[in-house]
């Protein structure tokens, strides 16, 4: 009989296929001491081990190259294999196996563990992800050790492709099933920023994770359906099920081969009131996939990848060059930058320090005001860079007045110094603020009064709002960006924004979801900013919009507060 | 010339009087390896000053019987016995003598900073702040090792008294220096909930903290005065200011004396309405301050005590025991019981998980719904012990509806129970809940459809409203209660409380803190709950207030939202 089995949908799509479990090879590790004499051959072992991997991840790389979607796979890999030249990983287990007698398999567990638990210090949550890299490394290297290389999936001739179950699946497992008919992911553990979640919406496929103990429940070979918009997985469906499923699946791709006609549409509504659809970059890489959704400019660029693998931070001459490629590149077209959004825990003066609540506690504009030459370098480098197009620069995480003053004099510093050196400018640069904080949206006079223009981060704005951290699976359940609350807060912003005139936009994962389009532009929101991959989706929705229709019903449901009838009326909005 | 230095005011009232330097035992440890064949020996040391340091805790023990204060600090000093002989601090710095020959003290040091760091990733502050425990009780160890047994300040002849100075002090230390006329402390690190703090203000002697490095700005016997009401040092002053701060503190002095004969004085307005002044409190052995003061109820009862010093929860008699002795005690005054307020980091079952934000995690009526065995006990214990009394069950950190749906379920169920076992209870006794998740505050008509009544946990909602730690040393000066957005939050709650009929207190800290009595009255408030200490302060405040007059000043407040007019604001209520 079928059944349902609920995750987190991470990959949008419908897949139908039969599993293919992978083995989680780090369950199966056996601990025991190896004696004196044979710690040379251990060692060996554990070197060989590695020598192996490293082919692998070689080999895998050069497979990876071609593609969009398959560079970023690329830029995995590279991960990967500097994870394992590092001696944090490998020269720390041969000295476990070389002191302690553990054999080679305990040892790189263990070192893994200890290297896991630093990660999970990290407030970032992708940095915080960066751990199932270590994690994947080291599975890589059991398998060897074990002699169980992994399995691939034959191809199937039934017309169904694989469902590919596992407890997690690295970007090197991905580039290995290339070619085998993958037609969708499910796996145990992971999160929207998990590799299996990023991998999987580059390359298309559906995907739902979080599943837990999945693998325990699925056999081998078994017939399932992967709904991956929905974050369902249906076990044995009989023939009625997997027959909606195949309509569905159709619409779907009907659905995506129309919508890369809509690029060089305008995004304007039924009304004929032209709605901005901007991208959310994390650097100079990513201006491509802006360009090729003919973006109407950048909503967020993202400057923490230039904290990226690195011990101290690139000067100024370097961070002008990595905003000014950027705003040269779409010319005329805004590009919103923001200022950095790093935390005390990833301090590169080598004070960092582990808080035991890091998402409370110094970071974004706070720490960028409590590391003044940090910030008047950035500051700087802005200034500069925009001489080249139409920047605007945006501070993160703002909630008191004093810390927009503050950030409003250290700018007005930086401009006189570039005066006085002579160095050209853009006089009229527009900051603007994050309304990321529940305070900010509730007090929002001392900002409209002081700022340019409000970019609305839903993301935070609901962790904050709920007190939820939703990278903690413990309570990602209770994540929700429809309660009543969180729409009071996003519409009263976008409401003061208009009536004091000042541009308000959403760059938070809202702005890029179609579920939640005609209920922002029923708040009046005007500037929608999201991951590339997401504007022709986005303007879809736009293109069908009545947004004098909408208002009022949305004004009906801002006064709603209980979540059942929100959840109906927002539903209501698309029919 | 006579210079400030601004640090954290703990404990109220004005100090005068010479610096007593307390040396840093912990920052002249040396680290060196002990030849192997003085191992035993240095084992010896090691036990010897554990001996030693047990004689005079015992010995400080029995000096601190005797007067409610000093009851407080005797469970502290059993505090670090039981930690003196625990064996993952003695046990386990031995092992470090034996196989990695250090020396005692480093060994200890080691030792410590391993279960320091363990501490930091506690979530509760409460709980958090007894890493000071481990610290202290290593200090006195290596002192005793170093040979230098700590110093006491001589009983000076001028009518000044000393000021202690140290990097922080411990409850032992503080009954050490009884009889030796100490006139304040002051202390490098430290917070609101430190040793420091807690035993200054039950010994009544002003205090300021978290002045960082201030052993090296003071000299000994300098002259000093330490104001503990607005958290200053003041030093080398000159002849006018120690006049000017003599007559304040008469002035204080007065005040104080003056506030003994408002016990039984009613808590009524100037326009005779009454306030509820209730306490909150940590367990039965509170309620002798709570009748001291005859209050008017418990507010606020909190039952993490019962997690304490345990490996497994107390069982529904022994829990019942604790709610009924409360219960009855107060007769017909109401007794607000709220449910556990631990976070996964403090489960008892072994599977304590470390959150990277355990304030946004899983804790709360959270962690009781994910333990529902573990709530069903609490509930069935609190419902038999609601028929010795006038009992209400409060839930902490709600913010969904379900939560609240499933909260009421649990005790219809537990309810049912106990009517088939033929047991007695109170059949209308009332659900309320915590508001101090922003969410709550904005969605309150979810709330008060479905409870009974309301309590606003300021501490939280502060925090969350502004995103701060107010436990992390380098974000505690963002936390403003004054804040635009928390009085926006605080005041609407008042409101829709009034408005549908259901009662709201306070039982943050803003309740217990004069400064802002008025503004509270004016909002609406009329139930106020608070540390005992507290409450004969709040009802002076009450006595002199014209709610008629507040009102409408307060409402202007309200909409305000820049900050320095808000605080100006406030601050003109009392004129």
């Amino acid at each position: 009989m079928a059944f349902t089995i609920h995750g987190l949908a991470v990959s949008q799509g419908i897949a139908i296929g039969h599993v293919h479990l992978i083995s989680h090879a780090l369950l199966e590790v056996n601990h025991y001491h190896v004696a004196q004499k044979y710690i040379a051959e251990e060692l060996y072992r554990l070197d060989d081990a590695v020598a192996t991997v490293h082919g692998e991840l070689i080999g895998l790389k050069a497979a990876a190259s071609g593609g969009q979607a398959h560079s970023e796979l690329g830029a995995f890999v590279d991960l990967q294999i500097m994870l394992l030249a590092d001696p944090m990983l490998v020269d720390a287990a041969r000295e476990l196996v070389s002191t302690r007698r553990c054999n080679a398999e305990w040892a790189l567990v263990q070192q893994m563990e200890h290297l896991v638990e630093q990660f999970q210090q990290i407030e970032d949550p992708y940095l915080r992800e960066r751990q199932a890299d270590v994690v994947q490394v080291v599975e890589r290297l059991v398998k060897v050790l074990l002699g169980h290389p992994g399995r691939l999936p034959a191809k199937r001739r039934d017309g169904l492709g694989t469902i590919v179950v596992a407890h997690d699946l690295s970007p090197a497992d991905t580039i290995g099933f290339r070619d085998h008919n993958i037609a969708g992911f499910v796996t145990d553990v992971g999160g929207p920023t998990s590799h299996t979640a990023i991998v999987a919406r580059s390359l298309g496929i559906p995907a739902v994770v979080g599943l837990h103990h999945i693998r325990d429940v699925l056999e081998d070979d078994e017939l399932v359906i992967v709904d991956g918009t929905r974050g369902v997985v249906i076990v044995a469906p009989d023939e009625h099920i997997v027959e909606e499923y195949r309509l569905r699946r159709t619409e779907l791709e009907l659905e995506r081969s129309k919508l890369k006609r809509l690029k060089d549409t305008p995004a304007n509504t039924l009304c004929g009131e032209h709605i901005d659809l901007l991208v959310n970059i994390e650097g100079p890489k990513d201006i491509a996939a802006a360009r090729a959704v003919n973006a109407d400019g950048v909503g967020l660029y993202r400057t923490e990848f230039l904290f990226i693998g690195r011990d101290s931070l690139p000067d100024e001459d370097e961070q002008y060059e990595a905003y000014r490629s950027v705003l040269k590149t779409m010319g005329k077209r805004p590009v919103t930058i923001r200022t950095f959004d790093v935390g005390a825990d990833k301090a590169l003066n080598g004070n960092t320090r582990v808080e035991p609540n890091p998402a409370l506690g110094l970071r974004a504009v706070r720490y960028s005001l409590a590391e003044p030459k940090m910030f008047r370098t950035q500051l700087r480098a802005l200034l500069r860079a925009s001489a080249h197009g139409k920047l605007r620069i945006m501070v993160p995480m703002l909630a008191h007045a004093h810390e927009i003053d503050q950030t409003l004099a250290l700018v007005d510093r930086a401009k006189a110094e570039l005066r006085a050196e002579r160095v050209r400018f853009d006089e009229s640069v527009e900051i603007g603020g994050m309304v990321e904080v529940p305070a900010a949206a509730l007090a929002l006079g001392m900002f409209v009064r002081r700022l340019s223009f409000l970019s609305i981060g839903t993301n935070d704005l609901i962790q904050y709002t709920l007190a939820i951290d939703r990278a903690n699976e413990a309570v990602v359940h209770l994540y929700d960006p429809l309660h009543p609350a969180v729409l009071k807060l996003i519409g009263a912003t976008i409401q003061t924004g208009a009536r004091y005139g000042l541009p308000v936009s959403v760059c938070g994962e809202m702005a890029g979801d179609p579920a939640y389009t005609l209920l922002l532009l029923g708040m009046g929101l005007r500037h929608f900013s999201m991951h590339p991959a997401n504007v022709l989706e986005i303007k879809q929705q736009v293109l069908r919009a009545d947004v004098g229709e909408l208002a009022p019903k949305v004004q009906r449901i801002l006064r709603m507060d209980e979540p059942m009838r929100v959840r109906e009326a927002v539903e209501r909005l698309a029919g």
